[in-house]
């Protein structure tokens, strides 16, 4: 294989090459201190000027407000399932759920351990094909938060716009945090694994609104409260040093990059490229409804399970690797986050079109 | 600074080399798959093998009998303080304690959530000096494990031998766990952060009988039940993949060593000169009683507070880095993991020799 692939991979996922080849040498020798990155103590100096940068950039790139704590975690958003729950809600308490996939379903499950929960939109009968518009559902005014999960990376889908309602939102950003901008203002918590759009996997990333960290109850142990975290800005016990110096290598990349607003315009015109060779063509049928299409992961089926897995495994030998839908849908997937340069869109899209014409 | 100095950090510590230097390709381009390491789906065959690896080098380095379960979780040790009473023991249920340092004890903090604490020893007010002898404390006959913290980082104390009981054992065993053999099929879990004798910070190792993995009650949350990583082979998420990673590569290295075995006759030879320094210079005293004392963490005193800074500040000018004691007790502390190594411990003598003789 050559030196770099084309990695379609929903995550982890390709990451910028500087930032790799930056992690390569710091792990050795960070900062000629003869000491390797990993080799850090986490309150040592060095390694807390990493984490405070982390903390600016993240809070600079997503204009996060002040009355915002931001919380290096671990466990995943899988975690946050249950913790979410867990520090806001009572047992006599409603929160509204929105059931958009998987995720949004195992986050439902959790939560339902914990309070009442309302699921007020499902889109499962019809293969999570699509998310809803804000006049699509309901939310009961006696709910303390909207959970929902801004992008479903199964089935290829997005909100295009943050759902607009009066309660306090919360949500599942896990694959498409920074790839837009959007109003953390509106929300009582965002929360997301690093490993599709910010690093590697091992650290989750939790932007909490102050005033909620002060809901828990005292049954809660000490590492599941919010607030323990973030009276000792994510250093409670050590934190996973290595994912989180990533994300500031990645953070670094994004904003020499020109931050979030450029980035969207590019995934814009990356995302573009893809759907208009899967509308255009006859051999390609995409998964998601048009209106809930995701800019991230791109879905789309051939006529046949076996037409298929020829193409994922052509274009594999060409270079275009990890295009295998999920298990779960099957068919393809094509996963273009931020750091998904547009050359292997452009690769794509000229192997889809010449795998139609050669199997037509 | 030269490539690399001596670091006595407590974790993360020091960690092989030759581990760094194979990480720091890997993380570029993984086995010539055009791909990194941390960008890897961890569904692909690539990563799977990386994992598989490392569990079956920590079952054979520990010997690990086959009716117990291999877990990489995250978290670290701190999130274990909960998840052993939250997974093992009913309200009504009593579980045994042992109080040596500020981690035991957290550990009982946590487990009074759950359960029935009974503290059977505590060295809290000779400032954690020592552990105790089998002998010195009983544990009821209904307890339904016996919780110890197996070496003291901050206090530089280790049990001798693994407490002889016919209770089921449990332990945190971070920060000694590879360093000597034992048995484990004395236990029903052993836990550890990796992050001090394994690898870098960001996953943990849970060792768990099969049996005990059906304790656990319907209301606990998915991600917190053991049972769920047992049953899909830590792969219920995504999990700390870099971190995971570089443990089997540790383990790699230990086993070339020569295995446990072969690292304790070090370990204890490294322990040996230190602690003869220590006893053979007016300048220094031990902070643990001698019965007591640690392989993996070696804590002293100098006459004064300001002795001792000079001191960490003049070692560290000679490349002797991370001396400094834990804020709780102060002083100084050498760390000397399986991967620190001998010539490190032999310079530190010369300079504790050297700078006994200038400040006498």
């Amino acid at each position: 294989m050559p030196e770099r692939i084309y990695n379609f991979s929903p995550g982890p996922a390709t990451l910028p090459y500087s930032v790799l080849q930056e992690a390569a040498v710091d792990i050795v020798n960070f900062k000629d201190s003869g000491m390797g990155l990993i080799e850090l103590s986490h309150r040592s100096k060095l390694f807390m000027d990493v984490a405070d940068e982390t903390e600016a950039l993240l809070r600079e790139l997503l204009n996060i407000p002040s009355n915002y704590k931001l919380l290096f975690l671990q466990g995943g958003a899988s975690s946050q399932f249950f913790m979410v729950p867990m520090n806001l809600l009572q047992h006599d308490q409603k929160a509204t759920y929105l059931n958009t996939g998987v995720w949004a379903k195992k986050a439902i499950q959790e939560a339902q351990l914990f309070g009442k929960v309302e699921v007020a939109y499902s889109s499962e009968d019809i293969t999570y094909r699509r998310v809803p518009k804000d006049d699509e559902y309901t939310v009961s005014s006696d709910s303390q938060y909207l959970h929902f999960v801004s992008n479903n990376t199964i089935y290829g889908t997005q909100y295009p716009d943050m759902p607009d309602k009066t309660v306090m939102l919360v949500a599942d950003m896990s694959s498409d945090i920074l790839s837009r901008p959007f109003d953390v203002s509106k929300f009582g918590i965002v929360y997301a694994g690093a490993q599709k759009n910010m690093g590697p996997a091992g650290v989750t990333i939790v932007i909490i609104r102050e005033d909620l960290l002060d809901k828990v109850g005292d049954r809660v142990p000490t590492m599941l409260k919010y607030k323990t975290h973030a009276e000792k800005d994510s250093m409670f016990n050590t934190p996973p040093c290595f994912a989180l110096y990533c994300v500031g290598r990645v953070l670094n990349w994004l904003k020499n990059f020109g931050g979030v607003a450029a980035i969207e315009k590019i995934n814009r015109e990356k995302a573009a490229v893809l759907y208009e060779a899967i509308d255009s063509m006859e051999m390609y049928r995409g998964h998601a409804e048009k209106e809930s299409r995701s800019l991230m992961n791109v879905t789309f089926n051939l006529p046949t399970p076996e037409l298929e897995a020829r193409f994922i495994r052509e274009a594999a030998a060409v270079g275009l690797d990890g295009l295998k839908g999920h298990r779960s849908v099957g068919g393809c997937r094509a996963s273009i986050y931020n750091a998904f340069p547009r050359e292997g869109v452009e690769k794509l899209v000229s192997f889809m079109a010449d795998f139609a014409q050669q199997n037509q």
